[in-house]
């Protein structure tokens, strides 16, 4: 009896009606993680809550491991460049929210089998780094380039194809300034820490996490379009196996609320107290800004507009809102309603797709308020 | 209809056989994370990578927020203390491997119903803050005190109790100093992260998790045993429901294999290739230092000692352990068993009880050894 990859590695699939969470999504839950959302009152997440996705291991990189980022392809001048090579090139830094693509995959139905998410995986950092144009500036990329290609030095299997993480974005994305990707080695002003992409990663601004990799080690300009697993099997919108699928690429519109009050340790049911509550959270959206946010106290029957934070410069990052209620004693569904100023909107209704990707219908918050 | 606490809040129970893991388990698991264990390679865990379980919210306390540790009780001295009037005592750092005594509950069958922890949920920190028993002596504690209770600012319910987080020590416990019992306001050298305690913390070498109560807002010496809900109904080793049971207290010693080769994605199956691997791990107990570690390739059928890492004074951390093995194309589960100087051990079967505490069953990580 042969030993082989396939034999470790099963398809996709959905999960049965009713079917609980099965081991190999605990696997995933216990070692992922999302952001609590009453931390959502940071404008910049604190160390440790911003949420973490890892495909597979995380690489053990001690500090003084030597690293190179080597960039080549169709450039006329291959670099191999140092983590201190880069700290010579100009020096940006940008606040970013990241998304997960699966967030909110676990509330879909029927639910893809894969990481759990809820709606907590997003958090916003300040990321220091080198425009990615520069550096293929440096490189001088030929004639004939379309996509740049990204690998990290994170591996693993994935539905029976065993590989370095990979990603590719268009030559224009790549080269562009708006947003300006970034290869960043600094994290709220500290180095990467390890389940970052120590000692590097690209920053991808209004894009959802698959295209920020990590621990990256390589770009790859091409001269024809990346088909890598990630790229052209994973990360596509498909309401059947067998379609090509739209690809997965920025992060649709998403208002999220702090829950209010206080949980119950097991079900997480909110309570709260009969009087005024501050109803608060944050907005954003990878096309546009945000430009409003509705709130309803009634599951949706109502709608009234919250109260937007300043506009703070920070265009590829979350914005405040906040939106005043007093509760009376009942029982209620909160809900938020983000939109862009492309118009693009959050639906009630779930967007399903077989990967469980950009799931952005509206958060729905039930609370109890208890008797005075 | 009333609106009351009672109504949000169910009492525990256990899963039925082959029950899936519910919403409310991955609302908890989503929220909460264990350390992945590819990280156990560090002696100190990296920020953000240490096993985090918060009962209810994470308090919201920006920096600038007005904070008052007060010790009253039987004291001839009541003390209300700022974090800064704590850093004229004495200051000692302590390295600490902290594990929750949840870590395992996932495992049991039957499996009870709460925080779903695989084996992951424990890191390691440097802890920086004032010994309890100097403020004590400062408060001068009365005689006729028999606990300490420590209260945190973290709010919430359990099973109908509405509750501040609450947890004692025995008086002779809070005054000792092996362990010695810090209020802590510093992890890694850095102000306490929100979800580690920000701004003061108690930490209990060498106790599980629930001791170390986070945001410490009261010390109160109390001449009664304590019997609080974390104190009395929580955290107690119980076969049946109506047992009073015993109360969880040390770390039982445990050691963690780092899974070696890579994963699947979504099944987190291991796989590596023919040739040497070194095994390597971690091993811990609250109890008493580790003095040997055991590992198994063929699922404990037969052991050898692996080599344990130097001495290095840090009697309350986890110690290294190594262990060479050349792997051959087959299929393998691994395993890991660590004895301390007391003689205690980690059982092959599951020690289980109702609350799913103190699960220091040996791990079992299986492997393929792929075809060269």
């Amino acid at each position: 009896m042969g030993h082989r990859l396939a034999d470790a590695s099963a398809p996709a699939r959905l999960a049965a009606p009713g079917e609980g969470i099965g081991p190999d999504e605990l696997a995933l839950a216990a070692r992922n993680h999302g952001l609590p959302l009453e931390t959502l009152r940071h404008d910049v997440t604190p160390p440790g809550l911003h949420y973490v996705l890892t495909h597979y291991d995380i690489p053990h990189v001690p500090d003084g491991t030597p690293w190179r980022l080597t960039v080549g392809g169709r450039v006329r001048r291959p670099l191999s460049l140092t983590p201190a090579d880069l700290a010579s090139f100009p020096r940006v830094t940008t606040r970013v929210t990241l998304e997960c693509a699966g967030n909110g995959r676990a509330l879909l139905s029927p639910r893809p089998v894969s990481q759990p998410w809820l709606e907590g995986a997003v958090g916003t950092a300040e990321w220091t780094g080198v425009p990615l144009r520069l550096l293929l500036a440096e490189a001088s990329v030929r004639d004939g380039a379309v996509d740049v290609v990204f690998t990290g030095a994170d591996h693993g299997v994935e539905r029976g194809v065993e590989q370095d993480y990979q990603r590719a974005l268009p030559l224009e994305v790549a080269t562009g300034d708006d947003p300006e990707v970034l290869v960043a080695y600094a994290m709220n002003g500290s180095p990467l820490p390890p389940q970052h992409g120590h000692p590097l990663r690209l920053v991808v601004p209004g894009w959802y996490g698959m295209a920020h990799v990590k621990w990256l080690r390589d770009v790859t300009v091409a001269d024809e379009p990346f088909t890598g697993f990630q790229q052209t099997v994973a990360y596509r919108l498909r309401q059947r196996p067998e379609e090509v699928g739209e690809p997965v690429t920025r992060i649709a519109p998403r208002a999220l609320l702090v829950p209010p009050g206080f949980p119950d340790f097991m079900s997480r049911a909110r309570m709260l107290r009969p009087g005024p509550v501050a109803l608060e959270g944050r907005a954003w959206s990878g096309f546009a800004a945000v430009t409003r946010v509705e709130v309803s106290t009634d599951a949706g029957a109502s709608w009234r507009e919250a109260e937007l934070g300043p506009e703070d410069g920070h265009r590829w990052a979350w914005r405040r809102w906040r939106h005043p209620w007093t509760a009376t004693p009942g029982t209620y569904e909160l809900a938020a309603r983000a939109t862009d100023a492309d118009g693009r909107t959050q639906p009630l209704e779930q967007p399903w797709n077989r990967g469980g990707f950009a799931n952005n219908a509206v958060q729905r918050v039930p609370v109890v308020c208890l008797d005075a």
